[in-house]
């Protein structure tokens, strides 16, 4: 059994420190607010973030980061996207050389577009690949109550995957292991914008049809990126690709799915984010993406009519036109070398 | 502007005809029924498949195949899975070398697990290589209503995908080509496993992530079956594999659905057939799949653990836990010879 520090005490952080504990870990999960922490330890909830859900006895909140990290052999970073930097150079004075560190973090850096393990290197001063990323279609309220749930843990380097998949696999949270760290980190970090588009399809009235075509053909895009980017196009059908579009997109309960059926009706991007009342990564990752796409050479035809509703007024049936209207192609270019060894 | 024979008049062969009468094709769609072909030529209607959407004025329905296949220049067979044979052999004397021959039913024959396209190539007496098949996400419904739809024809010969693109795509209707036909036709036929374990999954009362794990861990395991039978593993990430299983899974109108939602309540495999009424697909594809799994030598944990609770009567919760409590595993064998270069 190990000590393991998770950072910090959000949802999905106090999830994870949930299943650590359950497997016999001594978990200290880190909150910079002390009401949090005393309520974590003393009633054993995390109300805010998971409601009455009692919590293991075997997490131990605490306030100060050095408290968490003295003695981990392993660090779980869950830090939000935006904080992630922040954190992680805080937190680099007390991880040695040899403690595993795990992210569980989705999204990009803004402004840089840096994946969380360039991030995570650069602040902690190691290479990429000793990070591992963890990853998957997983609720944290449903992780809490043991429902039956898969996660991919992914690394460079087989010893520190498999690392991984020790410290969190049991029997009701199965852990697979893949050496495409950046597949698993691109595909985390996008998929909602295909969870916007869902929305906007659904706002538009279309059927299953335009929805199933548009997850398809934003998956097929978003991989051909990934591809750009060092991924293998393969890691795009797993559980960190499909398996999280599968959750995000059908419940109409994302933000994501939201904004964009309130964009169906007709509402400016300022007035959908002001009905919202918060961040929706969908938009902003809609911005990396076009980006990104820019960067490497890559066509992403839905990010791109994405990126003209949100940014430059585009109506949404015109998007929509505009991406049924297109040439003739084929379906995954990567198949479809298949047809020229007969050319 | 092309004669198009299209056998039968069920929902997807209505729906493919109108297609084709909106792009301006002489179509004639057969079926034996003359009540029926008179409501199609009279009423515009095709009542008991499609309520009372208004049929295309292009269509003309015919009782006879040889009027339906005397001068077309492409033929559309949509005849369900287990009539493909009988339909292909009364039709061939009227289909010459020159004509282009598509089809559009999920599912293999039963007993010799064959594919569409195998028994097409037999009973038309011409090579696997001419023909070429249509898949993707696609109610009927949606289609005759011209909702967006997205769909992908497939042959090994890029000109007969590229003929039957030609044929079909129009701005509701958009046709992307792959060369990859037995996987479009191995996803197709298989999707509806997963569909029945969703709905098992479903019944147990397990969450959303359950329910992702499984469709995501039956897509691997679907696409390494298509793998040993010769099929690109890419292509189940496409609309005939991740996008069909999409519109399959999330509707709980699906009969696989409920079929599998039933079995999670206790009932037995005979007493849900008699509630239901009708075939239930996903019954017989598991017995196919377990089937092809052993003839081909391939790991198929999801459709094992079907096949036992649907004919060997393990209960469902007792399968559920078998396929958690595995071994650790890599998530993508294939992705996963990465790690094997440094070995």
């Amino acid at each position: 059994m190990s000590k393991v520090a998770v950072l910090v005490a959000g949802s999905w952080g106090t999830a994870l420190a949930a299943v650590l504990a359950d497997n016999g870990h001594q978990v200290r999960l880190w909150t910079r607010n002390s009401e949090q922490a005393d309520e974590i330890n003393n009633q054993r909830t995390n109300v805010r973030f998971l409601g009455d859900v009692e919590l293991s006895q075997g997490i131990e909140a605490v306030t100060e980061l050095e408290a968490a990290l003295n003695g981990a052999q392993a660090v779980i970073f869950v830090a939000p996207s935006a904080a992630m930097r922040e954190v992680a150079r805080a937190a680099a004075p007390y991880i040695g050389r040899d403690v595993l560190c795990i992210h569980a973090t989705k999204g990009f850096e803004s402004g840089t577009y840096n994946r969380m393990t360039t991030i995570l290197a650069e602040e902690l001063d190691r290479s990429e690949s000793t990070l591992v990323v963890l990853s998957g279609p997983s609720h944290a309220e449903e992780v809490v109550r043991k429902q039956p749930t898969t996660v991919v843990v992914a690394s460079a380097e087989q010893y520190h995957a498999e690392s991984a998949q020790d410290l969190f696999i049991n029997s009701y949270f199965r852990v697979y292991t893949n050496p495409d760290l950046i597949g698993v980190e691109v595909a985390g970090a996008i998929k909602n914008i295909i969870a916007l588009g869902a929305g906007l399809s659904d706002g538009l009235s279309f059927g299953d049809n335009a929805k199933a075509a548009l997850i398809t053909r934003g998956l097929t895009e978003i991989a051909r990126l990934g591809d750009a980017m060092g991924a293998n196009m393969l890691t795009f059908a797993g559980l960190a690709g499909v398996g999280d579009l599968i959750v995000t997109c059908t419940s109409t309960h994302s933000r994501n799915w939201r904004a964009g059926s309130l964009l169906a009706k007709g509402l400016e991007v300022d007035e959908v984010l002001r009905q919202m009342g918060m961040v929706v990564e969908g938009i902003r990752t809609t911005r990396a993406a076009y980006e990104l796409a820019k960067l490497y050479d890559v066509q992403m035809p839905i990010t791109e009519q994405l990126y003209q509703v949100l940014f430059e007024g585009k109506s949404p049936k015109l998007a929509v036109e505009a991406l049924m209207g297109r040439g003739r192609t084929h379906e995954i270019e990567e198949v479809t070398k298949a047809w020229s060894k007969h050319v």
